[in-house]
């Protein structure tokens, strides 16, 4: 059986040299374990230039895991917070608010529209009540790119809260906490930093998450708790996810070998440009323009042919060794290609190869 | 660097297996995964003995954030919870209910005195506002067995919910669910199942899984949600630990072919006796009783020589490879010794060894 390459947001290929990270078994306990969620934890924020400024709590679980952490620990129970929607995370940031009791407001943009920093600048305006925004980078339902450091110009000005989910961004498109102002952001190992899936980790100002005992609704994902008792003792609260940190640890290094955000954005990009070629060679079309285009994901209209269906599609190219992702937008009929993991465009090519030959063999054309 | 083995209660020693189970990379929407989604499950309830009335729901997050969930799931609003305590996990389980805003009543017990299902039955008569009692099996802290079978006998008798916290037995002490009532059973890979941290997983009746919408506080820890999105898709809702479930599929067909609960069970008592008679011939005393030991961790009392400190002993015991882990007593000053993970009594004698020589290094008698 081959291995398929996964051309989803998150799982993804990961290189051997992670994997096998994963071959020793660590003490959570132990100094050595320590050093590594240590080392972990600067690396990730000096990726996001924010030394001086913020800190990063590792949490457990996936990443929306990590964003409803910082949500119920960041934002006070009389909390009232403007998600700009573009999409089915946006969405999901507030259902996770919802549950919190957290007051919400959607500001509703079409699919295919990146966050408006002007809706966003009147919207906070016209509401004193908004106490923070919380802000999807790269949604990845789509694969549209919002202008995240204009937006955080905005609620600067308006001297709200600024929480970002760069899930899946992080790591390949550039995010500069000295000059973009943000309180937290969010993201998690088995994305664009190629590690495996089972921790988030939020880079977090240091006087927010000192400033915020109380908040959390839950014990597990109380994030001001986890700083506190990480500071305290080096440790994460409860039983980390050893593995999972050691195959992190690997990725970064890999990660600063490559050149860091810029040399693997430029690769995403290149991957990106190889599949939305290929595919446009092949008549596919593409939801979103080039310049709302992250270099993450992309979205294409499915064919229009009266026979086709996803899975067969699915089933055909991974039978040629590559994993679709289906679509999430409920309007439209789409599917999904991710242009991230330990892939370069050779890969990317074979895989619109495959999908063309699938094409043939289901006698559809897109 | 030799690779010390972990003498700790969860991450433990693994297997070579179950790690390289992890040298591949999974698609968390794709049917092979879910396959191995649903055939963990189905073993987990199988060793339970639980197939006729109890599902396993999987979970992102560590063994704490599982017993979260299962107590923000299957404890309604209004609900009160008899919190039988003796140890450090019988009070985090209080904790959470307070987090929760959930009514929690501790009755207490001595550290080294084994939950009482006579005082279980006169509290429960006493307080008919009482709905849940939720227990500790092996109170990791001290390593003290709690009678299980004969407090959820008389949870039943007084037809209040039974939810039980078996992190550290699942997999080495028999439970069977066809014969004692409970209502949810909950543990985590890394525990004697010998898989890796990383997830958790709760084996629950399915008639109050399927009966307990809108209870829960989190939309990452509403275990209601997860099900029925499970059953649905066959998928996780949120990125799964690929890795981790991988290595736990092999780690359970290792305790499959061991002979499960029983074999397991047989090699960690003979690990405990090893331990216990090893310690005790360097004058080493165990804090419990051998009745109310359970063949999980052993608490011992530390030397009282004045020049005792626990990180002497941990380096240079560690130094020769082997891993100790801290007490948790708040009165004794007191160490702990595991006997779980992918070792026999061979590699705990040659523990016993490292203490003795490391005793004799620092000067020290126990």
């Amino acid at each position: 059986m081959i291995t398929p390459v996964l051309l989803t947001p998150g799982p993804l290929t990961t290189s051997l040299q992670t994997k096998q990270a994963m071959l020793t078994d660590w003490g959570s306990w132990d100094s050595d374990f320590n050093r590594l969620t240590a080392s972990v934890c600067k690396d990730i924020v000096d990726i996001l230039n924010g030394a001086d400024t913020h800190v990063c709590v590792p949490l457990q679980g996936s990443g929306t895991f990590a964003v409803e952490a910082t949500l119920g620990t960041l934002i006070p129970p009389a909390g009232k917070v403007l998600v700009p929607n573009n999409g089915a995370y946006c969405l999901r940031i507030a259902r996770i608010l919802r549950y919190l009791g957290r007051g919400v407001v959607l500001l509703d943009h079409r699919d295919d529209e990146p966050a408006d920093p002007a809706r966003i600048d009147a919207a906070l305006s016209a509401d004193p009540a908004i106490t923070h925004v919380a802000q999807v980078h790269c949604e990845t339902g789509t694969g549209i790119l919002n202008p995240l450091h204009d937006i955080a110009k905005v609620v600067h000005l308006h001297r709200r809260g600024l929480i970002v989910d760069a899930m899946s961004s992080l790591g390949a498109v550039p995010i500069d906490l000295a000059t973009t102002p943000i309180d937290a952001v969010i993201a998690a190992s088995g994305k664009c930093l190629e590690g495996v899936p089972g921790m988030g980790f939020i880079v977090i100002r240091q006087d927010l998450i000192e400033s915020s005992p109380g908040h959390s609704h839950s014990l597990a994902l109380d994030l001001h708790d986890q700083w506190i008792y990480l500071q305290k003792t080096g440790q994460w609260r409860f039983t980390p996810p050893t593995h999972v940190v050691a195959a992190l640890r690997a990725a970064l290094d890999q990660f600063l070998d490559e050149g860091g955000t810029v040399a693997r954005g430029s690769r995403y990009r290149a991957n990106c440009h190889s599949l939305t070629q290929g595919m446009r060679a092949l008549g596919f079309q593409s939801l979103l323009p080039e310049a709302h285009q992250s270099p993450i994901i992309v979205t294409f209209h499915a064919p229009k042919s009266p026979e086709y269906r996803f899975d067969a599609l699915y089933r055909g190219v991974r039978e040629k060794g590559f994993i679709l992702y289906p679509g999430k937008l409920t309007q439209v009929e789409t599917f999904r290609v991710g242009c991230i993991g330990a892939i370069g465009s050779d890969v990317i090519l074979q895989a619109v190869d495959a999908i063309a030959q699938t094409l043939q063999e289901l006698g559809i054309t897109p």
